[in-house]
């Protein structure tokens, strides 16, 4: 095994800029075996949260020296520059909620480092909402230096969860289709999505996605790109799907409405330009280089 | 809302098979809001499965009249050709094996009736292992016609696990790399293949899992296809990782052995061909589909 961060290559498309992608960490699963060691290293660090939020420190995530905790309330997240740094598994934190001041901070840090965040975060907060064994019911407790919980009962291993959702633009005559919420800003709009569900594939996940929101039937599925989302732990794949007939019937339940719209609005979107027809989906989110893929040719 | 499978768009790329894909059930999640008065459907069947082994009749699933069940022991699978088809939710039903028999079976099948059986194996018997709420350590109850469980007692809502893997083929000088692990079938080499953890995309874990797995660093990724695999419920994402340097390292603790294969090599192991260099994996696990499509120029 090297020893060189993952996360230095790898990017699809070359060029994309995708949010909470490019942690420094060498995330490699092996490493976990020897936590125990890392963790009586003295450059390890502790990573400085508060309920999940995190603390900053000269434009990065603030660290601590690592506390004496139990060696089971710690969370090797991975090593950087040869510094092993954990997270503190805290049964009793709850998540601080994905507020408006917390997206500009992630957004104002180096991306490395909202990647890094990312990852820290879904894993501890899994902690948090998973202390009970989904087979029997007993109190687990944390193993692999904090990426699974086991069940001193029935035995049974659980592992930090993660849910696939697509997120997709249908196309049809050079215009791709945006929706909005209910629950989004004023005159937001952006790519439809929803989670991939047992026994499908992504690109039928997507397929009836389209179907179900808008009515729209794809004739295929062109994959984009992939983010991590922390809140709490999804993987988003970005997806363009041509579409045969552009009659769009909304699910009410999901929509307050879905447009088609050019090129040339999309640009203005994006750029926030005066007179632009809807307001994109913010930086960080993947929806956004989606976007960005698309009028790139994706 | 349309009525039509959403199965029958969007297989990628166009013409590559791709096993556990392609049922002819209707998904759409806002039929299950009518799941009470679909169960009262003369038309209504019950899949017939046995610990979750498949009952088989005339070359398609057996189905049963839907029996007189609490309606939250009831699943709804989906509706194909009017027929509302349900499963039962059985807690004391334990999965059957992954044995060759059930694997034997499940290729004998239409691509669309083993699609079916799929979704149903991963939702029914992610309710056997999930009985109780991880949040609170309580019993749980089905919800939204088998498609949840919620928690009596702190009212978290819990929804079916997919767990989505990656599996590639690291590729320099026109070979792919392959590799067998020590429980595979004597000969058989495959695309090497890991979970996608948080805070990752897809592209770094490709990456992650080459290097931890054998060393080899990938400058990119091309996502190929997907995969729904029922053992229990992942997700596999199918991917063609070119690396820099052809120099292996195994993990001894993954792999028993890996080697770069050509072109002729991938072909003559897919035909079985006498004298091939390596057993393929079965035609319906997707790295069968994935050697397919990088001999085909994916």
């Amino acid at each position: 095994m090297t020893s060189l961060p993952s996360s230095l290559a790898a990017r699809t498309p070359p060029g994309l800029h995708v949010g909470f992608v490019g942690s420094l960490l060498n995330r490699a699963e092996p490493l976990r075996r020897d936590a125990e060691k890392l963790a009586r290293d003295p450059k390890a660090r502790l990573l400085s949260l508060h309920d999940y939020h995190p603390a900053i420190d000269g434009g990065a995530l603030a660290t601590l020296p690592l506390p004496d905790l139990p060696f089971d309330q710690l969370a090797l997240i991975g090593i950087q520059d040869g510094a092993p740094l954990f997270g503190h598994i805290d049964p009793t934190a709850s998540a601080a909620r994905r507020t408006t001041e917390l997206m500009s901070l992630l957004a104002s840090l180096p991306a490395s480092e909202a990647s890094t965040y990312a990852a820290a975060r879904s894993l501890l907060d899994w902690h948090s909402r998973h202390r009970f064994c989904a087979n029997c019911g007993q109190a687990t407790a944390p193993v692999r230096a904090g990426w699974g919980r086991q069940c001193p009962a029935c035995l049974a291993e659980h592992f930090p969860r993660t849910d696939p959702v697509v997120i997709m633009l249908a196309e049809i005559d050079d215009k791709v289709l945006v929706g909005r919420q209910a629950v989004f800003p004023p005159g937001r709009y952006s790519a439809l999505a929803g989670f991939v569900e047992v026994g499908e594939s992504v690109e039928e996940a997507v397929a009836r996605e389209l179907v179900e929101e808008a009515g729209v039937r794809t004739t295929s599925v062109r994959y984009v790109a992939s983010q991590p989302w922390p809140f709490p732990s999804q993987l988003m794949l970005a997806c363009i799907a041509p579409v045969d007939d552009p009659a769009i019937t909304i699910d009410t339940d999901e929509l307050e409405d879905a447009k088609w719209v050019t090129r040339d609005e999309v640009r203005a979107a994006l750029d926030q330009a005066p007179g632009a027809v809807f307001l994109p989906p913010p930086p960080y989110a993947i929806a956004n280089s989606l976007f960005e893929a698309w009028l790139a040719g994706a």
